[in-house]
């Protein structure tokens, strides 16, 4: 399997440090992916590029291709989202000004930019490459089941979208600070962008599901951590197939559970209660140990963003009390998550 | 949803009758395919064809395409594979002669059909198809978890390659026979050539798996049975994302396990063990509640090929004892089958 692991571990390297698009966006909301870059990655971001009315700004020093290009930016990166997740056509000029700086593209749009004639021509043209972090590297074997070196933590939901990126990302910077070697292992098209590298989960074809989750965190040292973001719920009736070949070919050592408590059904099935928080567990460490018998949880990332301070808290000790795990929300941080850090580490 | 259904209604339809080509092969092994044709849709093939040194037979009529074509085909099947899964070299005449008679062609083979510049241009000369049955149907929808009218039952087994197909066919077959309204909805590539149409269930991307079992059977008369042909396992290692999306979207009311008493390790990882029947009882009926609450397992075809007769009637028995369930060899038949056909109904 030496091969195309290499030629796997190429595809998913994103040419680093970044240059930010923001078009000529003015509705902060469309700009997600944009912040989310300058919130984890703002290390390997040398500025942000907008242009007509754009009104909305990550903070990072606004440059032309051509000055980020100087600046060692190697990529730019479409940080925004139009309605639709289409290339806007005001866009186009300023992405081929781009690749003509020497910048290759990188955009996470349902829409590949190969589809766009300009673009196509200009990637041609100058060398440049197109590069859609939606679509999954090529040649993903089949799943072993082998067991691998080094420790693995996977974030785990009640449902899709409720914090399973931010978890991830909030650990893996936590492990980093204490000195542990670690690694964000992205699974989803933000984070792979904020990773510089990862495997879009969801767009690979099932039988192979398994096998990309056993790619993307390979063997590692003894100590060394790999924080893989979750996808998904075994719970959610439309996107279980991509959680539980996540879950089994990460073979995790420990989960973290993510739950937000003002969500009461599955996002968009009303007929669907969300799961319990305890029934994640359970089934969670039932299906997780078909590949790793010592899984465990480290305990619960709860999405309190709905809550005054005074409300989250009480939220977290009550769960807390009744789960007999640490609690804790990431975006709150404190002692409580230090806690959590501490349990996913024991 | 109604155009989208349209459509992959249309895509996944095999033009029948068939005319089942042998190639040049020595060896019946390869001949799967046609002898499952042959056994399970020979009402709806006309003859089989063979080229060069060919030794085995079908026992169907043996037709040119001309004659096929006469006789009503309307595409040659492909019933043999080569070590490889490729286009035999000698095999490309007889396939451009069968388009040139106005046979489409139907493939399962790991390779496209397209790729083969010969086939290809005489399809674009003839305007005859070619077909890859491992080809998904485009614009599968998401899953929604909504109940469907009709009944529904899944073969699920405690691994890959022992009997789900088979189970599902000889189940299918006694509904019929017992006047029973039922369609068998096929998963895999033989299936699929079976039954006339179907989904891959392993080459649908992981995020639309569920969304493609719930087309693929679809609302249904009141006394209605989908028999719903499974894959892989819930416990295997490398496939079973494939097994939980169709699970999920399948939403049986009733499910059989199927197993084979000599096998002992899951195909091809030696160091895991297969799961016991009620494992896969258990832990199947936990997750399929998820979209049917009513679930329930109808009993175990249990695959005794490597049993004798005497044997084969005491693993049964043991079986049926252990586990208070109708328990019966499709293959063998007889009184231990009837009660399994009646359990699954009652």
């Amino acid at each position: 399997m030496n091969a195309p692991i290499g030629r796997l571990a190429d595809s998913l390297t994103l040419p680093q440090p970044y240059l930010l698009f923001l078009g000529d966006t003015t509705e902060p909301s469309y700009a997600k992916t944009a912040f989310g870059l300058a919130d984890w990655a703002a290390d390997r971001c040398v500025g942000e590029l907008a242009i007509g009315g754009c009104t909305v700004t990550t903070g990072l020093p606004r440059l032309s291709s051509a000055e980020a290009r100087a600046a060692g930016a190697r990529s730019l990166v479409i940080g925004v989202a139009n309605v639709g997740g289409v290339i806007g056509d005001s866009w186009v000029a300023a992405l081929v000004d781009a690749m003509e700086a020497g910048l290759d593209i990188v955009s996470g749009l349902h829409v590949r930019l190969a589809s766009v004639p300009a673009l196509a021509e200009a990637a041609k043209r100058t060398g440049q490459r197109l590069i859609d972090v939606r679509t999954p590297p090529p040649a993903i074997p089949i799943g072993t089941g082998r067991k691998r070196s080094g420790k693995r933590l996977l974030t785990v939901g009640t449902d899709c979208a409720l914090g399973k990126k931010y978890t991830a990302l909030a650990l893996h910077r936590a492990f980093t600070l204490r000195g542990i070697a670690a690694d964000f292992r992205a699974t989803g098209q933000t984070g792979i962008m904020i990773a510089g590298g990862g495997i879009p989960m969801d767009a690979v074809i099932s039988d192979f599901e398994a096998g990309a989750a056993e790619i993307l965190s390979p063997d590692a040292p003894d100590g060394h951590w790999d924080v893989i973001e979750g996808q998904g719920s075994i719970f959610n009736p439309a996107y279980a197939a991509v959680s539980l070949g996540l879950l089994h070919g990460s073979q995790p050592d420990v989960f973290v559970v993510c739950h937000d408590p003002s969500r009461k059904v599955i996002l968009g099935m009303e007929s669907f209660a969300l799961p319990l928080v305890e029934e994640v567990i359970d089934l969670t460490s039932r299906l997780g140990s078909r590949t790793n018998p010592s899984i465990r949880c480290g305990g619960i990332s709860l999405n309190t963003s709905a809550y005054d301070a005074d409300a989250a808290e009480a939220l977290m000790a009550a769960e807390r009390e009744r789960l007999g795990l640490p609690v804790a929300d990431p975006i709150r941080g404190g002692a409580s998550f230090d806690a959590l850090v501490e349990a996913c580490l024991a």
